[in-house]
């Protein structure tokens, strides 16, 4: 780290445990994480990127985490992708030497915070408008570095990027001729593929993909411009872009904590749910009450968990045994419903009940703290250090 | 403040402003509150409360804001309501003197921590277990206070709460003999009325939940047992609850903010939408290839804004000025996509576009800020200080 760097500024929170404390002994709602479970997770993924020879840039957006992403690197990685320029910063403060930032960066303030960092790592970013490039190249001249700029393509995702053909062509020479600038290759990401649940439609999704970059990158290396590297795919989707041999770099996210979302895909190459949210019973009022089914209600809800991908499910009680017969409800602000089936006892009041997330990247957006525990004892506590970085 | 409290912690992340800073130079994405119709909402609810002899105590779990809490204060609230224990500290830390929890506290530690509390505030709490009457009980004892104690009723949330009936009452006799607590009356909140579009079902809703109310509070008082103070009632139904006589405290909250979500009820007497999520375009890839609808991308998603109730409506341009034409379309975890009807001029890449969000309580805990405007110029930047106050 640059010795002008400032320090990260602390963690709003205290840690919700101490390393050695018991599993009893967290304080909820509380994300705990595996470890044994999470560093299967990143040797399956890095055995993968390994085996088929392609680079492997795990999302740190998912995870938000430092430690993370030391440990994917660790086991491989080159870098981390991001979203924002202000999470960007957190890696590299943290000792990350190589982060793309898959996004558009927009204004002068932000695109002179991305050049600022290019003096102590490099650092990456997407286009789909050449004044942004321009802008970004001014940016870059200022402070005295080359940025790594890539094309984004619109594979089908209909968000951000251009159209394959005369666009992206356009955009790549206007990068190549931008000084300040590198051209390092094609960003090529179809989000909301990673969610379909037949692993048919998702290589569908993907081999749709993969020809709207084969004919940008055809057309890029007949002009004579270089074009690298194409780099995108996620954890629904990273088998199917793999088999293309299209992309050279890989960006899965969600495979080290997994959620109940993918949970729903069908799956060949299954990633374990490494990370739960630790819950408390709060309330048996619906069971005293006779309600059937009854009904019971634990200490966290939205502003613990996201629902936007749909519900969590029920992994377990503390230890992690099997709870069969409690089903999610519904969620309010700082509650969650859980119905107990007919012939189940009811968990008592204080027991603690783990739920695999809906969602798992603005589930982690929620806390300041993971608690990493092996077995059932606090072995670590990693701060998340890029929650709430929205800039 | 007692000279033992350690200061709050501090906010993770710098202000996106400045005071004196135009609109024009604030880091997006941010929440943008509007003090001349903030201060309008506070006014309308503080003279509504004032008008029908009513206490007001709103809820703090919306705003998590100790400026706005002082703010109602000032307007003439009693104190303010909260979720969690840890949220309960910031308010007292900042000088609000009377906080009720209107939640089940549940656990030695944290039960503890609320004990500790009410050394220097009046703190309140809510049950609907009788173990849990003695839990805290033992602990406001060995904290040497007294805790107000209301019995949650279920009033047909289907949440929290013991039936009205024999469940009420033996809960009550259990307060009203356990030293260290003080049974203070009864919490009767409908959360799932509130957002009832029709002003009918709203009504209806809250005619229940005045019955399910007036049965314990009249077997209480038949038992002897002192029942001051029936306190519950939300942004959506608190004219119904004041008109019922049942009630003698309103516990609103959104009212002073607003959301899309309340924005969709139909509803006499409306309350503006005082903060919005300032954005910016950071994509129009979808207008550069011809897309019909055209779509744009602002650079705010699921991390800057809650979609669990409802989508987002478009407020206007930074100024406020209506952007018709504009819809939002989707979110995902760091975009939100916005189209464009036929015939409109879509905005350029880097304008501000504002957002209501669609739920407010968990759009608000997404951020450390609040960025407070007359008309388009930073007058104050608020700490978020509860954000993120899970326990």
């Amino acid at each position: 780290m640059d010795d002008s760097t400032p320090p990260p500024a602390p963690i709003r929170w205290p840690a919700p445990a101490s390393p050695g404390d018991p599993l009893s002994r967290v304080d909820t709602p509380a994300l705990v994480l595996d470890l044994d479970a999470f560093e299967r997770n990143l040797a399956r993924m890095a055995g993968f990127a390994a085996q088929h020879g392609l680079r492997l840039r795990p999302h740190a957006k998912m995870h938000k985490t430092p430690a993370v992403a030391l440990a994917q690197m660790r086991a491989g990685a080159v870098g981390v992708c991001c979203q924002k320029a202000s999470e960007a910063e957190v890696f590299v403060d943290a000792g990350v030497g190589d982060v793309l930032i898959t996004n558009q960066v927009v204004g002068a303030a932000k695109l002179a915070r991305v050049a600022a960092l290019a003096r102590r790592a490099r650092v990456g970013l997407c286009f789909d408008d050449a004044g942004n490039v321009a802008a970004a190249g001014a940016a870059a001249r200022d402070a005295g570095v080359v940025l790594d700029a890539y094309v984004e393509i619109d594979v089908g995702a209909r968000r951000c990027g251009v159209a394959p053909g005369a666009p992206a062509s356009d955009l790549a020479a206007a990068i190549a001729a931008c000084r300040g600038l590198r051209l390092a290759g094609l960003q090529a990401y179809h989000g909301s593929a990673q969610h379909l649940r037949e692993p048919g439609a998702r290589a569908a999704a993907s081999g749709a993909a993969a020809e709207a970059v084969r004919q940008p990158r055809a057309a890029l290396r007949a002009a004579g411009l270089p074009c690298d590297l194409v780099t995108g795919a996620g954890t629904g989707s990273f088998e199917f872009e793999a088999a293309s041999g299209v992309w050279g770099e890989l960006q899965p996210g969600s495979y080290a904590f997994m959620d109940a979302d993918y949970g729903r895909n069908q799956c060949d190459a299954p990633f374990e749910h490494s990370l739960t949210l630790l819950t408390t019973v709060m309330s048996r009022g619906g069971v005293a009450d006779g309600t059937a089914p009854e009904r019971i209600v634990v200490d966290a809800g939205l502003k613990a968990h996201a629902v936007d991908s749909g519900p969590p499910t029920v992994a377990g009680d503390a230890s992690g045994a099997p709870l069969p017969g409690l089903r999610f409800v519904k969620a309010s602000d700082e509650h969650s419903v859980i119905a107990v089936a007919a012939g189940t006892a009811a968990p008592a009041l204080g027991a603690r009940i783990r739920l695999v997330p809906g969602h798992i990247d603005p589930t982690v957006n929620l806390h300041d703290w993971i608690v990493c525990v092996r077995g059932t004892s606090v072995a670590a506590l990693w701060p998340v250090a890029a929650r709430g970085a929205l800039w």
